[in-house]
């Protein structure tokens, strides 16, 4: 017969914290406590599996689960010398739901179980204060009601404002045990009236009652969504805690509150908690009463009039701090607790670890790791990476009032303020003039990258979360909101068109990045600072991360940020980014629309100075550290005028006919650019092109590592590759080049030649092209294009439905497809390295950045990730924490298997 | 120490026709002819591998090789009773080329060898004939000149015309013995002022640089380009053939000739072939001199007055034709025979299997399977499928002039005349006034669908072999050439300007479709009859196929036709192709255009019934056979008008303002339409449209039931299919949509839901969506397109550079990639069928009409192929041929095993 019930109370439990899975959270805690030696009101935890048994058998209660639930009543009531069910002394239970991971607010509770017409006296009698009796009769009335009953809460609600109002009371406090029981009766004929039922009298109907409710809250709609969104299984079910009643609802010498070991915002080794006197756990939770201070310090620095727990309770208080010292010592965390005071008496409800803001995370982490509490590693692991992208921005004070008129995809972290401006020429006019601005546009394209350098924030209604604007924003970690589709702009009228409101050019707006809100005028910010615990963490973190971490950075000013966020090198400089600027991006031109290779080697010739100074740039930021240059990898004709302006004036700088120029630009266009002439396909179409970008590599190589000293060995990458003869002609190519500046200069130059792994066929061929390449590096935004089908340009629109209609959880863009994307790198890692021992491995798609690709990454065995500066930090925890993990993991195998 | 050598002669030979990977082709021959008692002059086989070893080392000769040469031609001599290098019998040596697989012409031979001044004269006095031996000299100095000692033919060529001229000779014969002695020393001085070297007087030297040469021509540019052309890996090497000479140029009683055991062009069981008296191979070979009939039928047919062969020495010829009769019964197939007649004397000297024209290979398969020669399944699997082509399709005759003005791909076989027309309204309208066209466009667009119907050829300047242009030809069997990138189309002022000549409207040209070429003005045709022998050998070949064959079709015609070349079924109906003429576009058009669920449900109301009535009409057409259905596939914004005529037009109909439909149509515009809102992601996105066409389908299936009286089991297709919640959230609409009309109709239908597998993901995830799916069916169009991220619309201008360099050697979009599409097809077929064992496996890219690719789809396991309707007979015998050659290798693996 299967074990339902685990008993615990008077310092003995059946359980303990590990049970988790079989007791819930807060069963498990509840037995801990209780091994301990703690306070704990003797009880009984019902397992999950019964919920599941329950749901299962179409709401039946499993078999023995009431005579095994009897038995833990009958220790409660040896334990209490109360009886459950009795009119004199009257065992009162609370029922309690606690799934094993924490649902806070998400499934029902109902206290004061066991009150009816007769018992009430007796607990009046008993505790000598009818007036608490009669309030704790209703309390039961109107919880048991709603929750069980399934009467709406505002029935009751609705019945004690108007009784408050025709008493002229203020606080529920102040109605005496008549004036209850007046409420008590209205309550009760409420009930019959909506359900034709009468409110149960029996103890055990009561009980049984509670516990199925509990059990069918488990499938209600808001655990279900909950559970949707933090990917919890509806398999896992929900335990049923029974436990004797404690009431802070007697008299001033009682009372109940919630208290953390530290500051869950600052981090502060504080004991930080709010208490009310003689009050229900269910009033704190409500807020219907300010709450007072429980530590004198806190009490004065919140400059509050009412008295702390530690001046009015001294004995309970310093009790409750004794255990709470405890209980952070032997859970090793910061923890959450819930207590009641009854009469003076101390009694501990629950412990769980306490949720906590980014900074105070890294703060306890960093102080339990030098209190000795925690190992440094345990100190990395438990902070979560994607926080640190609040440290790194300014963001929206949490109590600012916030006029939201859009929202989109928070492509880019961090809020900005500043005037709405539609064009990116206009946004560098007015930083120039000393305004700040917001770029609002349909959609950027390269050109736009001097107005993106230039605002404060950006805005697209299209484009996904690797948009071309969501990818460079969060390259130079400016704030950006993409995709904002219920925001229309009106390009001719200079307007910003939102459902509840129209703005001009001018207008001020904010947006926040992390959210994705777009929100009118301005809003009060919090400006980042980075604690000298962020150093340390990352210090511990570097110390144990196996992968090294790259940038992505083709600008100086990245370089230097992500140099400074601790990269160890630069996984990608994508060359194209280095045309777009002004006077080299016509230069460019030139070459696209030169009719024969003698054409385009003059205009190459005009682009190699630029490229090599950019290089020697870039190398000299980086000396000592491996830079990985990426050859042309866009379409040509994304460097060609659009409209007819842009023709028109382009025509006029290059000298020639705009209709002829328009009918250049045509012919170069394309059906569906991102699978057209562009990558290693330039290269073998016109290898002057790669012959001028190899040759600029090598040159400047030379160059700085005579200025700094240091040796520079350039890894030169091929893009788009799925055939390995496509790597060997471009590669003869770079080798020549390499050759005839090894000559001119006089001096050796060690250099790599290896290729993107982003066509599923290249992953599938791993094995042939690994013969030629010196690395491969995962190009996960091309790559996840292809395995889907889906344009990275074009997802947003259906991708959003798809998440709407539960299609996908996470956008394949963002996060790593582990079943499709990933099974293609672990086979292109595998054949890569059965062709070629130890060939390096890296990623450079957006993914780098996200800590769960990285861990993919990590069990995929890759050397390195490469992402945006602004990503480094995040990358470097993460890729610390896969480490930890890992080795963890192969413990436990290790264990399992010996 | 390796057998280098193999001799054979005088009955006796150490090799046969088995061992062609050693002795090459000629050599496996000349010896299996020696083991038959035929007269084949007494010679050695150098192996191939010593080739191999020859041109790994430096160009040495392999150890051993000149002792095992040595003994060989003392066994000759003995044969002979002549000696190598003797000065009054000599005997003298052909040294000839022969590799595993025939590559006619492509490398050097030296015949005569062994002749200097002295043995000049013992071979004339032997033979009582001065003038031969002189001739035969000077022959030989002209040949080893050129091809041993690297002196241009053309110098001998122009000293032998500056004689003929100075003597006032025509014919080479006409030259005296002493005349020859003045050429052979102008030749020699030529020889030593071009190399300052003389000509080698001693045999053993002319021998073993005759063997040198012809061991090096394996690699002589015009070999590697031939074996590049053909597969033919350079590792296989060539054989060499030392064969004692034998003279055809005796004089009169002598002669040299080739023939065919059957007619190469009618497959007429004939002897057909010609001679030349007194001459050696390199004339008839050279065409100087016009050669005779072999039989005296011949002749007369042929109406020249020249003797045939049958009457000028009849002992030779009777010998001769019993020898062919032999030979084809010994090889079971026609032979191509080169013989030679030394003073009435026969001798055989190479017999291989002849090049034949595809209608002569089918009449001499069907007739050698009913002479018994061989088995109708081995008759089957010698047609090459592709030929069959050219048997559906008018082809230019052969012999007719052709002015070439451009060429581009050969997208869809068969030639064409007719005027130029520049748009489908004005092809249509030209032929309702009686005139052929050719429709000439940059591309065509879905909506060009009437104007191709219309037009007896198509000819684009862009799009490759699955452009639209294409894909849509072939359906219809109309001859189209695609890709002609040296042609311009001047749309404005309606003008074809090629290369060499500029061509208006109405102006005729012919386009070769199987060639590719795009001729100026009308050429002779010839039209293609389907003989009996066609019919026979589908028979035979479909009882031996295993896989079943479906073709793509939409319209009544095309299902017809398919039906008629023995479809056995449809696998793809392409639902689109269906939306595109004029009554329906534009309700398409106001569906796509709705702003809410409730525009698109009343427009796709209105496409009901013709959807409906289109699906009748096939399964009619089609009764008894499957039916495969696709859901719409296209982004919608393929339906919508693009320019601004069109924009005003449609805005008419629809009665929208221009600019406000102008506005949608952007707004719907995609960067990638390939890879954006289409497929299942439309069904997802607007479930309304899938369940429209599900009713259709349903409605349909039922009417057709009831008129035909065959139970119509519709097959639906979701394309696009990335991941399993797609496939079931679409699979949930239609059966929902299945359930209402089985009620409506108080009928059960019996259906399949299953989903194209036509992306990597899907590939790669097929266990998880063969859960929920009855079939899959590989789109290897997209599947092509996605694995190696190339666009079908875009990949035209860089394939083709890609194959001139020689970075691939077929076009994927035509020929299955099988290292990287197949392997993924390999991988969804075993983990599909490992969920669902039997799973229906079918393909219906462009590739399903390919040979290779329906070799491998028969080793991947495939259930079907699906091809275009003028496919099938192609798609029948290479699926024949596949299943027969997958027996043999089963059956040689198994005896290998045993």
């Amino acid at each position: 017969m299967a074990k339902w019930v685990y008993t615990f109370g008077a310092g003995q439990a059946e359980g303990s914290a590990e049970d988790r899975d079989r007791l819930g959270g807060k069963g498990a805690n509840l037995a801990e406590m209780c091994n301990l030696g703690l306070p704990v009101p003797p009880g009984l935890t019902i397992v999950t599996a019964a919920c599941n048994s329950y749901l299962e058998k179409g709401r039946s209660m499993p078999e023995g689960l009431r005579e095994q639930v009897r038995e833990g009543i009958t220790r409660m009531e040896k334990i209490t010398g109360r009886v459950f069910g009795d009119t004199n002394r009257p065992l009162l239970l609370s029922v309690r739901s606690g799934a094993r991971a924490s649902m806070p607010g998400m499934m029902d509770t109902v206290l004061n179980l066991g009150l009816n017409d007769q018992s009430v006296h007796a607990l009046g009698h008993d505790a000598g204060d009818a007036r608490f009796a009669w309030d704790s009769y209703r309390r039961f009335i109107q919880m048991y009601g709603d929750v069980v009953m399934g009467v709406d809460h505002e029935v009751f609600e609705e019945v004690l404002e108007d009784e408050k109002a025709r008493l002229g009371h203020e606080q529920d406090t102040e109605l005496s045990a008549v004036e209850w029981q007046h409420v008590i009766s209205r309550y009760k004929e409420a009930i019959e009236e909506v359900l034709g039922l009468p409110f149960p009298q029996d103890p055990e109907v009561q009980l049984w009652g509670a516990i199925g409710a509990v059990f069918s809250s488990w499938m209600n709609p808001r655990a279900i969504t909950y559970r949707h969104l933090h990917g919890i299984p509806a398999g896992w079910g929900t335990a049923v805690n029974v436990q004797a009643m404690v009431f802070g609802n007697l008299g001033n010498s009682s009372a109940t509150g919630v208290a953390f070991t530290r500051n869950p915002s600052t981090g502060e080794k504080e004991l930080y908690g709010e208490f009310l006197v003689n009050a229900q756990g269910e009033d704190v939770v409500a807020g219907i009463r300010t709450p007072q201070n429980i530590t004198e310090a806190a009490r004065i620095a919140s400059g509050s009039d009412k008295p702390s727990l530690e001046k009015l309770m001294p004995e309970a208080f310093a009790e409750f701090e004794k255990i709470c010292n405890a209980l952070e010592r032997h859970y090793r965390d910061m923890q959450d607790i819930e207590f009641t005071i009854e009469r003076g008496k101390l009694w501990m409800l629950q412990t769980r670890s306490g949720k906590r803001t980014a900074k105070s995370a890294l703060k306890i982490a960093v102080d339990m790791a030098e209190e000795g509490l925690i190992s440094k590693e345990e100190a990395v692991a438990r902070i979560d990476p994607a926080s640190l992208d609040q440290l790194l921005h300014p963001t929206i004070d949490p109590h600012a009032r916030r006029d939201i008129i859009g929202s989109g995809l928070p492509a880019s972290p961090g809020a900005a303020t500043g005037e709405i401006v539609f064009s990116s020429d206009e946004a560098v006019q007015a930083v120039k003039e000393g305004r700040k601005v917001i770029l609002v546009r349909v959609e950027t394209s390269p050109e736009d990258i001097h107005g993106m350098h230039a605002a404060e924030g950006i805005l697209t209604t299209r484009g996904g979360m690797t948009s071309h604007a969501a990818v460079v924003a969060r390259g130079m970690g400016t704030p950006c909101v993409s995709g904002a589709g219920s925001i229309r702009v009106d390009q001719r009228n200079e307007l910003l068109i939102a459902a509840s409101v129209t703005l001009r050019k001018g207008d001020v707006i904010t947006i926040d990045g992390s959210s994705g809100q777009v929100l009118k005028g301005e809003i009060p910010m919090l400006q980042p600072e980075l604690s000298g615990d962020f150093g340390k963490i990352m210090q511990w973190a570097d110390a144990s991360r196996r992968m090294t971490v790259r940038t992505n950075a083709e600008t100086p000013a990245d370089a230097r940020a992500a140099r400074s966020f601790g990269a160890e090198g630069i996984g990608l400089c994508r060359t194209e980014h280095m045309f777009f600027e002004d006077d080299r991006i016509n230069v460019m031109r030139e070459m696209i629309l030169a009719e024969d290779e003698a054409g385009r080697r003059t205009a190459l010739a005009k682009l190699l100075p630029m490229q090599r100074s950019d290089f020697v740039e870039l190398f000299s930021i980086m000396h000592g550290l491996p830079v990985t240059i990426r050859l042309l990898d866009p379409p040509l004709h994304e460097f060609l005028p659009k409209t007819d302006e842009e023709i028109a004036e382009v025509a006029r700088v290059l000298t020639i006919d705009p209709a002829e120029l328009r009918q250049r630009v045509d012919a170069l266009h394309e059906f569906n650019p991102m699978l057209g002439h562009r990558g290693c396909r330039l290269a073998i179409s016109y290898p002057e092109i790669a012959e001028m970008q190899a040759r600029a590599i090598f040159e400047a190589a030379v160059q700085a590592a005579h200025d700094t000293g240091a040796a520079v060995v350039p890894e030169i990458m091929v893009p788009l590759v799925g055939l390995r003869a496509e790597l060997d002609y471009v590669k003869a190519r770079i080798e020549a080049v390499a050759k005839e500046v090894i000559g001119e200069a006089g001096v050796n130059i060690d250099y790599l030649i290896g290729t993107m792994i982003e066509l599923p066929r290249a992953a599938l061929r791993a094995d042939t092209i690994a013969e030629s390449a010196d690395f491969f590096s995962f190009g996960t935004n091309d790559l996840t294009q292809t395995t889907f089908g889906i344009s990275r340009d074009d997802a947003a629109l259906f991708l959003a439905t798809y998440q709407q209609k539960g299609i996908i959880e996470q956008d394949p863009f963002v996060s790593l497809d582990f079943e499709g994307v990933g099974e293609l790198i672990q086979i292109a890692a595998e054949r890569g390295r059965r062709t070629k021992n130890g060939l390096k491995l890296g990623i450079c798609g957006e993914h780098g950045g996200d800590p769960a690709s990285i861990r993919f990454c990590e069990e995929a065995g890759l050397d390195y990730v490469s992402c945006s500066p602004f990503r480094v930090p995040i990358a470097r925890l993460a890729a610390a924490q896969a480490t930890i993990n890992g080795r963890e993991v192969a413990e436990v195998q290790a264990l399992a298997a010996s």
